[in-house]
Protein backbone atom coordinates (compact mmCIF):
# COMPACT_ATOMS: atom_id res chain seq x y z
CA UNK A 1 0.00 0.00 0.00
CA UNK A 2 1.09 3.43 -1.11
CA UNK A 3 1.78 5.42 2.00
CA UNK A 4 -0.53 8.41 2.43
CA UNK A 5 0.91 12.06 3.46
CA UNK A 6 0.50 13.43 6.67
CA UNK A 7 0.16 9.52 7.86
CA UNK A 8 3.09 7.80 9.12
CA UNK A 9 3.78 4.68 11.37
CA UNK A 10 5.08 4.64 14.66
CA UNK A 11 2.56 2.66 16.34
CA UNK A 12 4.44 4.88 19.58
CA UNK A 13 2.28 7.35 21.10
CA UNK A 14 3.95 10.98 22.07
CA UNK A 15 4.66 10.07 25.00
CA UNK A 16 7.01 6.89 23.92
CA UNK A 17 8.63 9.05 21.36
CA UNK A 18 9.27 11.68 24.03
CA UNK A 19 11.17 9.14 26.24
CA UNK A 20 12.67 7.68 23.28
CA UNK A 21 14.20 11.43 22.61
CA UNK A 22 15.69 11.73 26.20
CA UNK A 23 16.89 8.67 26.14
CA UNK A 24 19.50 9.68 23.35
CA UNK A 25 20.82 12.87 25.02
CA UNK A 26 24.26 11.73 26.20
CA UNK A 27 26.66 13.76 28.55
CA UNK A 28 29.28 15.24 26.53
CA UNK A 29 26.74 17.08 24.41
CA UNK A 30 25.64 19.16 27.85
CA UNK A 31 28.45 18.98 30.04
CA UNK A 32 30.44 22.25 31.07
CA UNK A 33 33.84 22.82 31.32
CA UNK A 34 35.23 21.72 35.51
CA UNK A 35 36.90 23.81 37.65
CA UNK A 36 39.16 22.32 39.63
CA UNK A 37 41.17 23.38 42.92
CA UNK A 38 44.37 22.38 44.86
CA UNK A 39 43.74 20.00 47.97
CA UNK A 40 45.69 22.20 49.99
CA UNK A 41 44.18 25.34 49.26
CA UNK A 42 42.76 27.77 51.65
CA UNK A 43 38.51 27.30 52.32
CA UNK A 44 38.95 31.14 51.64
CA UNK A 45 40.51 31.09 48.35
CA UNK A 46 38.26 28.19 47.44
CA UNK A 47 35.04 30.73 47.89
CA UNK A 48 36.90 33.17 46.19
CA UNK A 49 37.87 31.12 43.42
CA UNK A 50 34.03 30.24 43.30
CA UNK A 51 32.66 33.73 43.00
CA UNK A 52 35.80 34.25 40.40
CA UNK A 53 34.63 31.38 38.07
CA UNK A 54 30.60 31.90 39.01
CA UNK A 55 30.35 28.19 39.27
CA UNK A 56 28.67 26.52 42.56
CA UNK A 57 30.67 23.20 42.46
CA UNK A 58 34.41 22.84 42.57
CA UNK A 59 36.51 20.05 41.91
CA UNK A 60 39.49 19.26 44.40
CA UNK A 61 42.46 17.30 43.11
CA UNK A 62 45.90 16.02 44.08
CA UNK A 63 49.38 17.04 42.78
CA UNK A 64 49.03 14.33 40.02
CA UNK A 65 46.11 16.46 38.87
CA UNK A 66 43.72 13.37 40.01
CA UNK A 67 40.40 13.80 42.03
CA UNK A 68 40.34 13.46 45.23
CA UNK A 69 37.26 15.73 46.58
CA UNK A 70 34.16 17.99 45.72
CA UNK A 71 33.34 21.27 47.42
CA UNK A 72 29.46 22.52 46.81
CA UNK A 73 28.90 26.23 48.21
CA UNK A 74 26.85 24.22 50.76
CA UNK A 75 29.78 23.24 51.98
CA UNK A 76 31.36 26.50 51.94
CA UNK A 77 28.89 27.98 53.43
CA UNK A 78 28.66 25.44 56.27
CA UNK A 79 32.53 26.11 57.09
CA UNK A 80 31.84 29.58 56.70
CA UNK A 81 29.39 30.46 60.30
CA UNK A 82 32.16 27.78 61.70
CA UNK A 83 35.01 28.81 64.29
CA UNK A 84 37.74 28.14 62.05
CA UNK A 85 39.96 30.42 60.02
CA UNK A 86 38.70 30.37 56.60
CA UNK A 87 42.25 31.76 55.55
CA UNK A 88 43.78 28.31 57.06
CA UNK A 89 41.75 25.97 56.69
CA UNK A 90 42.52 23.64 54.08
CA UNK A 91 39.87 22.49 51.37
CA UNK A 92 40.67 19.19 52.08
CA UNK A 93 39.34 18.68 55.95
CA UNK A 94 36.02 20.42 54.50
CA UNK A 95 35.02 18.65 51.08
CA UNK A 96 33.38 15.62 49.92
CA UNK A 97 35.92 12.65 49.66
CA UNK A 98 36.63 9.76 47.39
CA UNK A 99 34.71 7.09 47.87
CA UNK A 100 32.02 9.31 48.02
CA UNK A 101 32.08 11.12 45.20
CA UNK A 102 29.33 10.56 42.81
CA UNK A 103 31.53 10.48 39.16
CA UNK A 104 29.61 9.83 35.49
CA UNK A 105 31.71 9.43 32.16
CA UNK A 106 31.43 11.77 29.02
CA UNK A 107 29.61 8.57 27.58
CA UNK A 108 26.84 8.15 30.63
CA UNK A 109 23.04 9.15 29.72
CA UNK A 110 21.96 12.76 30.88
CA UNK A 111 18.87 11.10 32.03
CA UNK A 112 20.98 9.00 34.43
CA UNK A 113 23.13 12.10 36.00
CA UNK A 114 19.89 13.94 36.48
CA UNK A 115 18.67 11.32 38.53
CA UNK A 116 21.87 10.86 40.47
CA UNK A 117 21.81 14.13 40.97
CA UNK A 118 18.13 13.54 42.17
CA UNK A 119 18.90 10.81 44.21
CA UNK A 120 21.78 12.16 45.93
CA UNK A 121 20.64 15.30 46.29
CA UNK A 122 23.66 17.32 45.25
CA UNK A 123 23.75 20.25 42.29
CA UNK A 124 26.89 18.73 40.27
CA UNK A 125 28.63 15.50 39.32
CA UNK A 126 32.74 15.09 37.69
CA UNK A 127 32.42 14.15 34.68
CA UNK A 128 35.67 11.73 35.01
CA UNK A 129 38.04 9.51 32.60
CA UNK A 130 39.64 6.51 34.94
CA UNK A 131 42.83 5.93 34.38
CA UNK A 132 45.38 3.34 36.02
CA UNK A 133 46.26 5.80 38.90
CA UNK A 134 42.62 7.46 39.57
CA UNK A 135 40.04 9.77 37.80
CA UNK A 136 41.12 12.75 35.52
CA UNK A 137 38.41 15.27 35.68
CA UNK A 138 36.90 16.14 32.10
CA UNK A 139 34.29 18.23 32.69
CA UNK A 140 31.26 19.14 35.35
CA UNK A 141 27.39 18.24 34.50
CA UNK A 142 25.25 20.64 36.62
CA UNK A 143 21.49 20.83 37.09
CA UNK A 144 21.60 23.94 35.12
CA UNK A 145 23.03 21.73 32.01
CA UNK A 146 20.01 19.89 32.91
CA UNK A 147 17.47 23.02 32.72
CA UNK A 148 19.30 24.33 29.62
CA UNK A 149 18.53 20.69 28.04
CA UNK A 150 14.65 21.13 28.81
CA UNK A 151 14.73 24.69 27.12
CA UNK A 152 17.04 23.09 24.29
CA UNK A 153 14.31 20.19 23.85
CA UNK A 154 11.03 22.50 24.35
CA UNK A 155 12.63 24.93 21.28
CA UNK A 156 13.14 21.59 19.10
CA UNK A 157 16.85 22.68 19.31
CA UNK B 1 -11.58 5.29 5.41
CA UNK B 2 -11.25 3.25 8.69
CA UNK B 3 -8.55 3.58 10.53
CA UNK B 4 -5.75 0.88 10.70
CA UNK B 5 -4.37 -0.62 13.74
CA UNK B 6 -0.94 0.53 13.84
CA UNK B 7 -1.20 3.60 12.23
CA UNK B 8 -2.62 7.06 13.29
CA UNK B 9 -2.70 10.22 11.96
CA UNK B 10 -0.19 13.11 13.30
CA UNK B 11 1.28 15.10 10.71
CA UNK B 12 3.79 15.96 12.90
CA UNK B 13 7.26 14.41 13.77
CA UNK B 14 8.38 13.04 17.17
CA UNK B 15 10.66 16.34 18.23
CA UNK B 16 6.80 18.35 17.28
CA UNK B 17 5.41 15.87 19.62
CA UNK B 18 8.00 16.45 22.11
CA UNK B 19 7.78 20.02 22.59
CA UNK B 20 4.03 20.12 22.37
CA UNK B 21 4.49 17.38 25.71
CA UNK B 22 7.20 19.71 26.93
CA UNK B 23 4.37 22.81 26.53
CA UNK B 24 2.12 21.62 28.71
CA UNK B 25 3.66 21.26 32.09
CA UNK B 26 2.95 24.17 34.39
CA UNK B 27 4.37 25.32 37.22
CA UNK B 28 1.47 24.02 39.95
CA UNK B 29 2.24 20.81 38.98
CA UNK B 30 6.20 20.99 39.64
CA UNK B 31 6.36 23.63 42.67
CA UNK B 32 7.96 23.16 45.87
CA UNK B 33 6.96 24.63 49.64
CA UNK B 34 8.42 28.35 49.69
CA UNK B 35 10.82 28.94 53.36
CA UNK B 36 10.45 32.61 53.80
CA UNK B 37 12.12 34.41 56.49
CA UNK B 38 11.54 38.06 57.66
CA UNK B 39 12.87 41.04 56.71
CA UNK B 40 14.88 41.67 59.75
CA UNK B 41 16.36 38.47 60.65
CA UNK B 42 20.02 38.37 60.85
CA UNK B 43 22.35 36.72 57.77
CA UNK B 44 23.52 34.15 60.33
CA UNK B 45 20.33 33.12 61.36
CA UNK B 46 19.06 32.80 57.68
CA UNK B 47 22.37 30.55 56.98
CA UNK B 48 21.10 28.67 59.83
CA UNK B 49 17.68 28.51 58.15
CA UNK B 50 18.68 27.70 55.27
CA UNK B 51 20.57 24.47 56.36
CA UNK B 52 17.63 23.58 58.55
CA UNK B 53 15.09 23.56 56.01
CA UNK B 54 17.79 22.59 53.45
CA UNK B 55 16.88 24.71 50.46
CA UNK B 56 19.40 26.59 48.44
CA UNK B 57 17.05 29.99 47.94
CA UNK B 58 14.84 31.97 50.97
CA UNK B 59 11.89 34.24 50.33
CA UNK B 60 12.35 37.52 52.18
CA UNK B 61 8.79 38.97 53.60
CA UNK B 62 7.61 41.96 55.43
CA UNK B 63 5.53 42.45 58.59
CA UNK B 64 2.27 41.59 56.04
CA UNK B 65 4.04 38.58 54.41
CA UNK B 66 4.56 40.86 51.21
CA UNK B 67 7.78 39.20 49.38
CA UNK B 68 10.49 42.36 49.47
CA UNK B 69 13.61 40.14 48.63
CA UNK B 70 15.17 36.94 47.94
CA UNK B 71 18.49 35.69 49.77
CA UNK B 72 20.68 32.42 47.46
CA UNK B 73 23.14 30.76 48.75
CA UNK B 74 25.54 32.75 47.16
CA UNK B 75 24.10 35.79 48.51
CA UNK B 76 24.64 34.25 51.77
CA UNK B 77 28.50 32.92 50.73
CA UNK B 78 29.14 36.65 49.89
CA UNK B 79 28.26 38.26 52.96
CA UNK B 80 29.78 35.55 55.43
CA UNK B 81 33.29 36.42 53.76
CA UNK B 82 33.31 39.98 54.16
CA UNK B 83 33.90 42.32 57.14
CA UNK B 84 30.60 42.53 58.63
CA UNK B 85 29.14 40.88 61.54
CA UNK B 86 26.92 37.95 60.88
CA UNK B 87 24.65 37.77 63.81
CA UNK B 88 23.78 41.77 63.70
CA UNK B 89 23.74 42.44 60.07
CA UNK B 90 19.95 42.50 58.96
CA UNK B 91 19.29 40.38 55.81
CA UNK B 92 17.45 43.44 54.31
CA UNK B 93 21.04 44.64 53.56
CA UNK B 94 22.33 42.15 51.56
CA UNK B 95 19.30 40.36 49.48
CA UNK B 96 18.28 40.88 46.22
CA UNK B 97 15.27 43.24 46.31
CA UNK B 98 11.72 44.43 44.61
CA UNK B 99 11.65 45.65 41.85
CA UNK B 100 14.51 43.04 40.41
CA UNK B 101 13.10 39.93 41.95
CA UNK B 102 12.18 37.42 39.19
CA UNK B 103 8.55 35.63 39.56
CA UNK B 104 6.19 33.61 38.18
CA UNK B 105 2.94 32.77 38.35
CA UNK B 106 1.43 28.94 39.40
CA UNK B 107 -0.24 28.67 35.79
CA UNK B 108 3.04 29.65 33.96
CA UNK B 109 4.86 27.15 31.31
CA UNK B 110 7.69 25.06 33.10
CA UNK B 111 9.59 25.31 30.32
CA UNK B 112 9.10 29.73 31.17
CA UNK B 113 10.45 29.35 34.42
CA UNK B 114 13.46 27.23 32.78
CA UNK B 115 14.00 29.87 30.45
CA UNK B 116 14.01 32.52 32.78
CA UNK B 117 16.47 30.35 35.30
CA UNK B 118 18.70 30.52 32.86
CA UNK B 119 18.74 34.00 31.31
CA UNK B 120 19.05 35.12 34.74
CA UNK B 121 21.32 32.88 36.22
CA UNK B 122 19.79 32.24 39.41
CA UNK B 123 18.40 28.88 41.02
CA UNK B 124 14.90 29.28 42.43
CA UNK B 125 12.08 31.76 41.57
CA UNK B 126 9.35 32.68 43.96
CA UNK B 127 5.36 31.41 42.87
CA UNK B 128 3.66 34.26 43.87
CA UNK B 129 -0.31 35.30 43.68
CA UNK B 130 -0.64 39.16 43.49
CA UNK B 131 -2.97 41.27 45.74
CA UNK B 132 -3.78 44.56 45.93
CA UNK B 133 -1.08 45.04 48.64
CA UNK B 134 1.87 43.05 46.68
CA UNK B 135 3.01 39.78 46.05
CA UNK B 136 2.78 36.81 48.52
CA UNK B 137 4.79 33.91 48.04
CA UNK B 138 3.07 30.39 47.03
CA UNK B 139 5.66 28.20 45.89
CA UNK B 140 9.24 27.96 44.38
CA UNK B 141 10.58 26.88 41.82
CA UNK B 142 14.12 25.40 41.24
CA UNK B 143 16.65 23.83 39.01
CA UNK B 144 16.09 20.93 41.38
CA UNK B 145 12.40 20.68 39.91
CA UNK B 146 13.03 20.74 36.49
CA UNK B 147 16.04 18.18 36.71
CA UNK B 148 12.99 15.79 38.72
CA UNK B 149 10.46 17.11 35.20
CA UNK B 150 12.77 15.62 32.78
CA UNK B 151 13.39 12.58 34.67
CA UNK B 152 9.52 11.91 35.19
CA UNK B 153 9.50 12.75 31.22
CA UNK B 154 11.92 10.37 30.81
CA UNK B 155 10.26 8.06 32.98
CA UNK B 156 6.89 8.46 31.57
CA UNK B 157 5.12 9.56 34.36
Amino acid sequence: ARPRVGYFYTGKSGVQLLTENLNKLVVKDYQSIPVVVNENMSVYDAIVTMFLEDVGTLFVVDQQSLLVGVLSRKDLLRASIGKQELTTLPVNIIMTRMPNITMCSKEDLLIDVAQKLIDKQIDALPVVKETDKGFEVVGRVTKTNLTKALVALANND
